[in-house]
């Protein structure tokens, strides 16, 4: 009735706020962690640094390899689904594939903690995927009222009675978790309308907004409390935004050309990196990981061994570079003070007045790595050789990085790398033009936005995100044409990032466009030798339990035997609901015969209970046990199924097949023969009813 | 083959690149010419003002007359079609509805040369809805390779065989005005994704993204020749762009309670913008509007004169308040030199030192008006009383100038109103809590999205759009929080603008939901009274001609009889295929036998044939003339019919049918019994076909 849809309405409100509210304070409890971490490891590796370089070293290496360690533990023994991005697996969820175990509680827990080890421990990842992922667990949760494992249980909020509210629910937290991650909420509604769905219902873009506000304030606030000095180290680093608004406002036409040379070397190294990252992960998938947990925990600390070791042993190996003038660069703190952030790191000096280039960005958290790599107005801070050294090594490390059983993000990686050969062009450029108003920031950051669109192959949200982290809106002409061209190269060369990363998973993606060749195929060829497995309206219990076993379909078409001898295809029953009915037993039946009572469904089960648990592994065959006698028994289908499947005509193009899957989000559609009758033919005018129909036709359709 | 495929992607590319300089130049072009007019017309009063109010207001007065009625005539006498602002047009054309004449070559110089006239004479219009629509008339004309009736003829664009990629060119135009005339790319990219498209293909993304990238350094480019003073007037007034960026930066929480109050307030009053001018409209409409050309001409220069007398006479009684004190604000500049465009007009003062601030806003262009109001640190610059006269004086006068027969754009008056208000509110909270960081330039730019949010109940696009144009990403969960609001305050009321308008001018657009109430139909429900109209497979001339002539279906199921008696839904044809066939003849047989011989299609129609023209008015049944013995021949429809369009069971949800209508932006679809047979089930995984299977079903397919 009417108040059950005003409350229906409200609890969709209340569940975007408390996904908005948690997924904000996740990020915030994971970023006060990552910073306080990292501030505690600086300062005492660098106090202990001015009495021994050594034991400098192993400080610091042990203070990483304790937090990566924990990380891998964590993952490995309480929450293998925690591992890696997770957004190659959400994006298979909301595509319609389910991987077991993305969406539990214990998931977001490893995840949380997980990413603070792996993020804090100095690996060459960044928070931000896994925040995504954090964002859609928590979503998932509240969609389903709590975890019952977990003893966190409200039932009062279990009013989701159907998976399509679930999979909102679940893409609304990816939003969340972008809008957390980078603090950009525009960004973060498109990255889930981009990146994340396969389909849209702008019905539901109102509230993916909404949740991405509530976002916004939550860290806001959360951030003006630490202003005051309550979070530790957290706030003087401060959360991932790099305020580039002092870079170049504008742009000369003969500048034009050195970002387009970006936007290529961007596509190439974007899908040399995509292609390295698969084959590594294809390697670990198939080979490495299959010997057990215990190579996963070396195999993290083995790579933590080496970042550390490199990220500590490449800037001894620099020799420091004297500090700008103070008179000509009076806003210039070089070097930095200790215990401070910022630009020009002292490391291994020989004189006061000298800065580290190379620990500058080595050295360092990645959010005060990329700011003092945006940093504007710092003329020639990184000297060439500096720049060229790090990003050969940072990719390498990013590369052997990813793959690795903790959670980890792509984003910070990439804009690191990017970061890095975009000041090189910038630094070539300024030699040539030797103009005052080009600024190796910008180009900076023109090389982030080109390494990530070539290998993630994102647009417009990477666009938008881009534009919201540095603050910057005068850059969009630039970063969008930088796009383009890092995507169009990249795309010459291999899949985006996800996809790869999917397909490697055996997620079976549709991709947003049908293949070329399926023009000239039919419905009838996508069937190929599959036999399809029907049910009778009436089905023996026995025969239901040879199907489920046999194979592992989720959908059977039933097929109803007219008293006059015709067959009548009455809909789709999921496997899901079958395994229901099978462990209730409640309507088990003797005889074969129809029953015509489909009001005691609803008094039987409750709509949820036909709901698939997103946070558990559901029913299996196996778990269901049945007695001979309850196997001769009859079942009759009817009430349970789907009667309106989508149908199409056996000789349909493939083309538009793929289309009605793509765009409908289906995940069954029945091909029937060409039909011999006609009914009707609805138009667009059709479908604009008057209200006054309804009174009408809602007295036709309940005497029929 | 592959070369066809690089020629048909590389036009693809080339006609976005072509919209985006076509627009961008229109935008230009359009701007240069309302601050020239706006200039000398402003000059020209103030010159003579000196020496009498009186022959001050009749110059005035004429100016904008003239411009005016230059507008109204071009639009009534040669493009009847570019009244208005186009916008539900467009959204029902790209819904699938056509509407006469909205892309014909005509109505795009109508459109460009009206809203000089009409921007320029100093309506209360703007100058936006109008620039979509010469976005999309350009993408329309690029597509089709020109206009024949004008001679602008580009024979090798005339690849684009389908109505498919028609469409796709003119959502890119949508896109491209939106971020010609706002400067607001990535605003455009969403607008065209939110509100004007119903349907949305990724691949068509990344398209529009180009083309709004093209656009942005288009009109870049233009401004920078303008710079230096090649464009007379304008360049000092500048493009729309309100840079606030001196605007608050941060928001206390105490400050969430007026915020929302702007949302209330902008729901409020949008959505009793939204009913007033449908009233007004509909009586235009079915009234005054009937009464001929001549109507229109003068009840356009009425609102001319009425709109002058106004902002020329309430100024007037206005009294001056004395400039800021310059010793305090030393940035200020008070009064306004002449021949300047800024703050601080001086008008009817009795001293040196003092302001209009009623002049300010209302004696102005509407760019500079929005940019005063706008304008940050100018402390208390209006009177409470002024703003309350203006809001008021505007809010009627912006209702009744919508729907006269020029060119018109809601934004801008919307963003008057909304900033006024606004600012009321902005001076409301400064008084109340007395801060010096609560800006009420800050507060304008909030009202101007809640009054937008009220009236368009536009979401993203909106969002992206006000920071895009006010340059200030810190404000941006204040502006999400406030459309929020005032959209949920709207939609209480009644529709969004342009749906209410599309519907009284009968354009049948789907929401994005269906109603509730089709839950309880199914598709025979829809079908209601309506006698489908086959065709046989075998259609005798002079039949066809009568089903034309007596109904205005434009397609027609087509149902073949079997040898063995039986019968069989072969496809759909669609009345303009019909036309093309009637119009040639040369398919006309004197048997009714079926031919078996498709290829001949191929050869004597190329597939442009049968696409209407999108820039005229396409073939009627009553410019066919046919002799008595054509009529007796007969015609096999077989090769013609669209083999396979998308078929629903007549039982099934007429939700569902909506959705599919949809999401895939159809027209028609086939409502048939319910099948009795069973082909098979194609699941996800059946449609990723691997690449092998692609040669042997090409066999197949070509053996069957």
């Amino acid at each position: 009735g009417r108040w059950h849809r005003i409350h229906y309405a409200a609890i969709k409100w209340l569940f975007a706020l408390l996904i908005g509210i948690g997924t904000g304070l996740s990020a915030f409890v994971i970023n006060v962690a990552v910073e306080n971490f990292s501030g505690w490891k600086f300062i005492a590796t660098f106090a202990i640094m001015r009495h021994s370089y050594f034991a400098g070293l192993v400080v610091y290496v042990l203070f990483n390899a304790t937090l990566v360690f924990s990380s891998v533990f964590i993952v490995t023994n309480f929450a293998p689904a925690a591992a890696g991005s997770g957004i190659p697996e959400l994006k298979g969820y909301l595509n319609g594939i389910d991987t077991p175990g993305i969406l539990l509680f214990r998931t977001l827990i490893g995840k949380i903690l997980g990413s603070i080890g792996s993020v804090g421990g100095g690996l060459a990842l960044g928070k931000e995927g896994p925040l995504v992922h954090t964002g859609a667990c928590i979503a998932s949760l509240v969609g389903q009222g709590g975890s019952t494992k977990y003893f966190i249980n409200w039932q009062w909020l279990r009013v989701f009675k159907n998976d399509r509210d679930r999979r909102d629910l679940v893409t609304i937290g990816c939003a969340a978790g972008v809008a957390a991650a980078f603090r950009a909420p525009v960004g973060g509604v498109l990255f889930a309308l981009e990146e994340v769905t396969s389909w849209w219902r702008s019905q539901l873009l109102w509230r993916v907004f909404f949740t991405s506000a509530v976002v916004a304030v939550v860290v806001r606030t959360a951030m003006s409390w630490c202003a005051h000095g309550n979070c530790g180290h957290f706030g003087s680093g401060g959360f991932i935004i790099w305020d580039i608004s002092g870079g170049q406002d504008d742009y000369s036409f003969y500048e034009l050309w050195p970002m387009a040379m970006l936007g290529i070397i961007g596509g190439l190294l974007g899908a040399l990196f995509n292609q390295l990252t698969l084959y590594l992960s294809s390697y670990r998938r198939n080979v490495l990981h299959k010997k057990g947990d215990r190579v996963k925990i070396i195999e993290a600390c083995l790579v933590s061994l080496i970042t550390s070791v490199l990220s500590f042993g490449l800037p001894l190996l620099t020799t420091c570079t004297p500090c700008p003038d103070p008179v000509r660069y009076p806003d210039i703190v070089c070097p930095r003070p200790s215990k401070h952030y910022g630009n020009y790191v002292t490391f291994h000096c020989s004189s006061e007045n000298q800065y580290n280039d190379l620990a500058t960005i080595f050295f360092n958290t990645p959010d005060d790595a990329i700011r003092n790599l945006f940093s504007t107005k710092t003329v020639h801070e990184y000297s060439a050789q500096s720049l060229f050294i790090f990003m050969v090594m940072f990719y390498l490390l990013a590369v052997i990085t990813y793959g690795i059983a903790v959670p980890s993000g792509q984003f910070v990686p990439g804009i690191m790398i990017g970061a890095t050969y975009g000041r090189l062009v910038g630094m070539l450029v300024v030699s040539l033009y030797k103009k005052d108003d080009i600024d190796e920031g910008t180009y900076a950051l023109l090389g982030a936005a080109s390494f990530l669109g070539g290998s993630m192959r994102m647009t417009v949200s990477l666009c938008v995100i881009m534009v919201e982290i540095t603050n910057n809106l005068n850059l969009l002409p630039l970063i969008m044409l930088v796009l383009l061209i890092s995507k169009a190269v990249g795309d010459i060369f291999n899949m985006g990032f996800y996809e790869q990363q999917a397909h490697l998973r055996g997620i079976p993606l549709l991709e947003s466009t049908p293949k070329r060749f399926m023009r000239k195929l039919s419905a009838r060829d996508a069937l190929r030798a599959n036999k399809v497995v029907n049910f009778s309206r009436i089905a023996q219990v026995s025969h239901i339990v040879a199907v489920l076993c046999s194979n592992n379909h989720n959908g059977f078409p039933v097929i109803e035997e007219l008293p006059n001898g015709q067959t009548l295809v009455i809909g789709l029953i999921l496997r899901s609901y079958l395994l229901v009915l099978l462990q209730s037993k409640a309507d088990f039946q003797d005889t074969p015969i129809a029953g015509d009572d489909r009001g005691r469904v609803t008094i039987r089960y409750s709509a949820t209970d036909f709901v698939k648990p997103v946070s558990s592994k559901g029913l299996s065959i196996n778990d269901i046990h049945l007695t001979p006698q309850e196997l001769e028994m009859y079942l009759d289908l009817k009430p349970f199924v789907n009667p309106s499947p989508y149908m199409v005509p056996e000789d349909m193009s493939l083309t538009k097949v793929y289309n009605l899957f793509r765009q409908l989000g289906l995940r069954h559609v029945l091909v029937v023969p060409r039909p011999s009758r006609l009914t009707g033919l609805i138009t667009r005018k059709d479908l604009l009813l008057p209200e006054v129909l309804e009174e009408t036709s809602t007295e036709l359709s309940s005497t029929r």
